[in-house]
């Protein structure tokens, strides 16, 4: 079969919307759409509710030609094919989607966590082509990460290797309200990290003007610091250098430990541009033995956002391993 | 040929002196015997030297049985097969020691670093025998790494992966005066750090009594430190505590990264045992999130610390990739 007729079904399920697209190898969606994930208590219901929907879906196209389904979720495990105890899902317990998903399709399933299959999708399209030693952080509500290493996923022993914002970078430092951890990665470099370290700074300098007091500090998110950043905002400005300095100094432990090409940027977050990339860049080059100063592009995810998850999953098909991990292949 | 009669030669290169040993697929070392590295100013002689010494060695067995070379050397890159300045021997610069040795010898040769080597060598014949995700930590004069992931070493972008001594764990924290960086895990459970720590606990404690004040300050090291411990004195024991505690902070991080399956201490301060062992264990599980908790096998290498080097290296030849990747393979 000519491969470039090959086609492959990715599925992001988020807690509250699932989206799904039809993927051809040059990481073009030909269809795609959405259904609410909530919706469905159960997840017999919800894998029937995909079902209808996607079949006019795949009639548009030659059904012959879809090669299987690649599902990115919340806690997905790639060995067992399962989701969990995905806190933001009603799906309770451990869910073996894949199979289940395999049953109903009849095709082929691969799942993975959504940060997993962003660093595939990353490879596969778009800014990681090529390499075979990369880091994705995923910059959002939460901080995720997907690491790929000798060109694939490195998924650990149990399957849930990669949990890079949940190491601690500041011991004894911010706490985590939903792990009881402190000082963890996430707790700074995500969009309620953000939003907690301009709060902070505005305690911390009361005699400091800015945008930022405009707003009440039950409603400062991170969306209003970029606004007010982009304003020329002098604190709000400075959110993002402590944010970038904490990520950098995080960035440059990880370096340590996998040597990558690349560190790929990918969320919310990136949005802030040169604001978050520069002190970044300099606090993890500042703290990087000298052989690895100099050597890793730290860039944005080149994929569109809103695509980049039905990609990443999609991608996954193409990558399925020669010998089959989880019994649902 | 009959696998079993398969031999390989490893040499462990180190600032002072250099062991060699001719192995089997069963990690018994046939023969062995060292040499003084530092006696030879030009990388040439030293290969000449070791050439000639194991001539009578290799006579003694069947040269068609051998298989090869592999050799662990402080800043050995495994991609390049080059020493590439390595701050402890007297040959500055890049070394291309594999592609020579191969030459000399007419076998394939492979080189990596030392704790890439012990990895490698648990993997072959130690505590890590059917593991594919594990990591190695060596807790000598500095504390060195080797990490294991889908079953291969984590070598990274340019082969110089797994430098988890030089993670930072404390920001700000203690200075490594080698590296003018704060807070590495190395300035902390080496044996050097110890030493440190030591000092820094009876300087805190002036008014309390311990064997090692029996020591000028400048005198106390690691292996004082042990002896007191042994007599059971409280501070030197807390040395321990302490010592484990940052090496379990940085171990949790570690284990979010790659989830492996076990975490293998190996090297001098593994001697303390318990006293080291269980206030790492402590604040590894302290410092992890739920799902990697009580999971992860924390465990002391298996292998003989004097044969470590030379089976680590020797296994390298059994790993040799089917792909040439270096010239001299």
């Amino acid at each position: 079969m000519d491969i470039s007729n090959e086609l492959a079904i990715g599925i992001d399920i988020g807690g509250t919307n699932t989206k799904y697209g039809i993927v051809n190898h040059r990481g073009e969606i030909l269809q795609q759409g959405e259904l609410r994930t909530d919706k469905y208590a159960k997840v017999e219901s919800f894998i029937d509710a995909l079902y209808k929907t996607l079949q006019p879906v795949i009639k548009s196209v030659k059904r012959s030609n879809i090669q299987g389904i690649g599902i990115g979720a919340p806690n997905g495990n790639y060995y067992s094919g399962t989701i969990e105890y995905a806190p933001n899902l009603k799906w309770k317990g451990i869910i073996p989607i894949a199979k289940m998903m395999s049953d109903k399709f009849d095709l082929p399933a691969a799942l993975t966590n959504d940060a997993n299959a962003a660093a595939v999708g990353e490879m596969t399209y778009g800014a990681a082509r090529g390499m075979k030693d990369f880091i994705m952080i995923t910059l959002g509500t939460g901080v995720g990460s997907g690491i790929v290493a000798n060109g694939q996923l490195i998924l650990g022993h149990d399957g849930f290797a990669g949990e890079l914002g949940h190491t601690i970078v500041i011991p004894g430092g911010r706490l985590h309200t939903g792990t009881g951890m402190r000082g963890s990665l996430e707790v700074y470099a995500s969009a309620t990290g953000v939003a907690k370290t301009a709060i902070e700074l505005l305690e911390k300098n009361p005699d400091k003007t800015s945008l930022l007091r405009s707003s009440s500090e039950a409603e400062i998110n991170s969306k209003f610091v970029y606004e007010c950043a982009m304003k020329n905002d002098k604190l709000a400005k400075k959110v993002y250098e402590y944010t970038g300095k904490i990520l950098g100094q995080a960035l440059a432990n990880f370096v340590m430990f996998s040597s990558p090409e690349a560190i790929i940027l990918f969320g919310g977050l990136t949005k802030a541009g040169d604001m978050i990339m520069k002190p970044t860049r300099e606090h993890m080059e500042k703290n990087l033995l000298p052989i690895f100063q100099n050597k890793v592009k730290l860039i944005f995810s080149e994929l569109k956002e809103s695509d980049a998850a039905i990609l990443g999953a999609s991608a996954l098909v193409w990558d399925m391993r020669s010998e089959p991990i989880n019994a649902s292949i």
